[in-house]
């Protein structure tokens, strides 16, 4: 995030800078703070600067509060940084505009505003109203980033979604026989426990729990524990439910008669939704649209193809996750990664903006968000 | 090619390093001298480089003499590195031996001894018969990799196959209506443009001639004009017969029918070789025999799904080159890279060797050989 064209010496890119190390420290409450909107700020005096902090966890201090403990005495007359917009309203902790207005700051930079309907420009308003010089803006694309799941669940009531897969180089995801373990090596592996750890729910499909029988639990445990969700009934003896005193099982009927064949599975304690539809696209909106209710902001999507390729076809998915084994396989009836009806033509087709590509041993792994596209979530 | 772990002031390393240059010089004839090796040379003289040279062009000077030349005076004394024996054979030019000899080198480190039937150790016996100190072995490994079509040929009659496509981030070479242009962008495009330009044959399915109508001649033009290959017969109207003045065209009939239906093809010029077979992979099996036959080095298969399956299948691919766009298309009937029956099992697949891993613009561009293994070329 840190950009090497911005120089903090020079005044015009100072409140810049500041900005995108504010929006830097945010990302460190990832997997920790969901719901709740990740947030960094710093605060500066006379370009030096005095105290910085994010919000870390969900209930705890906000990045603000924690910013201006550690400037102390330092706070006073100095310009604070903030990702979003300062709360003005009493949550789980007292407004932020309270701390700031007690700390003496007497300017206030925040990047981007915040839509929750307590605060929506009532933040800015009551520091402006208190005599407290506000911009908003400066380092709002790096915010804007970092705080996308967020606002797309506050705009739209949807989690984001996140499509992983690993596939080999000739574009597979398991041998025409089912066999699929494994693609890539352990250190993509262990990116991927990383990925789950973080989420709020772990999505795939009917033949996948099946085939893979997975366990869907982050090893070593991440920040948060994910809802396992399956997308039609699956066996009561499967690994799913054997562990469901661990993570919460969601299994989705799509027909009154899928959902009378999960009864077992509801009185295992699975939660057994039914999504009563016989086309998969409206299935699986409806699917992400619950998942928003239950106030989940991040969703991962692990396949198979036919999940992942309703998911594409519902323009649901925000982000890819891919990781590409340097390997071949072959095979007409090897199955690919996206199943579903796909794009009509190559130029329909969705981009990621902002591709990061990376080496993981003998694979490499490319992510990035799917841009405003005929295909993408951004253009639905 | 260059390794930071040899060091040239390192007596024990001084071979190795100078043997290292003479295979990375080789590498300069790519595309301009096959069938014959590239070889490249250094002469050193008191750890002095005096000279270096490398195979330039087919039927001109070889790299020791281009190498010779360049030490003048120099030689007397030094000792010649060279990535393969030198030849002690009249062919195009005189022997190599000879040249060394009268030049006064008094050592030669030879990196790989040449199987060609009419050297064969010899370089090295008259060379040491006329009291040259002679080693073999020193910088063995990056020379075997620049000489592998042509010691795969020399031992096997095969040339060298290289399996090359384009595909989306989900696996894809079109979508389900058949769309394919342009999954990879233009700079991706010119390397493959480059490769082309370097080789003796270009083939590709029946599908892929009838849906891309491609030209499959390099642009800007490479060392080499290749031949252009189709499995299965095609229209008398298409691009690839509009250009037979430009390049060659190699029509495979797989039956006494298909062959008749190519009557008109061979009358316009096109070479129609029948290699009746029913089964896919004694198809390509010999047709790749057939062009090694033809003094061919290296072909490139450039597809569809179905050839590059046959040919995965019947093991016959050395080394992969693979473009992975950035985006996305979907698509349950979009087609996928590599067809045929496949591997059972993920274990038994081909691993790449050393790939490479490059990103070109919104690509990403992935090569390498394919490793021992079930699938690959190297265990068959």
């Amino acid at each position: 995030m840190t950009d090497a064209s911005i120089d903090p010496a020079d005044p015009s890119d100072r409140d810049e800078h500041w900005a995108r190390r504010a929006a830097e420290l945010a990302l460190r409450g990832e997997g920790l703070v969901e719901p709740n909107p990740m947030v960094g700020c710093v605060v500066v005096r006379e370009g030096r600067l005095v105290g910085e902090g994010w919000h870390e966890r969900f209930g705890g201090p906000h990045a603000e509060v924690n910013a201006l403990n550690a400037a102390g005495e330092g706070a006073r007359g100095a310009t604070l940084y903030v990702s979003l917009e300062p709360c003005c309203h009493t949550g789980k902790t007292p407004p932020c505009t309270d701390a700031i207005l007690a700390a003496g700051v007497t300017r206030v930079v925040a990047a981007v505003a915040d839509p929750f309907p307590q605060v929506a420009g009532g933040g800015i308003h009551r520091l402006r109203a208190a005599g407290v010089v506000c911009e908003l803006g400066p380092g709002a694309e790096p915010a804007r980033r970092v705080l996308a799941p967020y606002l797309k669940r506050l705009a739209t009531g949807r989690p984001w979604v996140i499509a992983k897969w690993a596939m080999t180089l000739d574009g597979k995801i398991a041998t025409a026989s089912g066999d699929s373990k494994w693609i890539s090596g352990e250190a993509s592996r262990a990116i991927v426990q990383r990925l789950r750890g973080r989420m709020d729910a772990i999505v795939v499909g009917r033949r996948t729990a099946q085939l893979d029988n997975p366990l869907l639990i982050a090893r070593p445990p991440g920040p948060r524990v994910a809802a396992r969700v399956v997308v039609g009934p699956i066996a009561p003896d499967c690994r799913l439910m054997e562990t469901i005193a661990d993570a919460p099982v969601i299994v989705v009927a799509r027909s009154a008669e899928e959902e009378a064949a999960c009864a077992k599975l509801g009185s295992l304690g699975a939660d057994v939704v039914c999504l009563d539809n016989d086309d998969r696209v409206p299935v699986v909106t409806r699917l992400v649209e619950l998942l928003g209710a239950r106030g989940m902001t991040n969703v991962l999507v692990e396949g198979g193809g036919v999940l992942l390729g309703s998911m594409f076809d519902a323009r649901l998915v925000d982000e890819a996750h891919v990781f590409v084994a340097t390997k071949l396989i072959g095979g007409a009836g090897a199955p690919s990664p996206m199943g579903g009806a796909g794009q009509g033509t190559i130029a329909a087709g969705a981009r990621l903006v902002d591709a990061v590509i990376e080496q993981v041993e003998g694979d490499v792994y490319i992510r990035g968000r799917l841009g405003d596209g005929e295909a993408s979530s951004a253009g639905a």
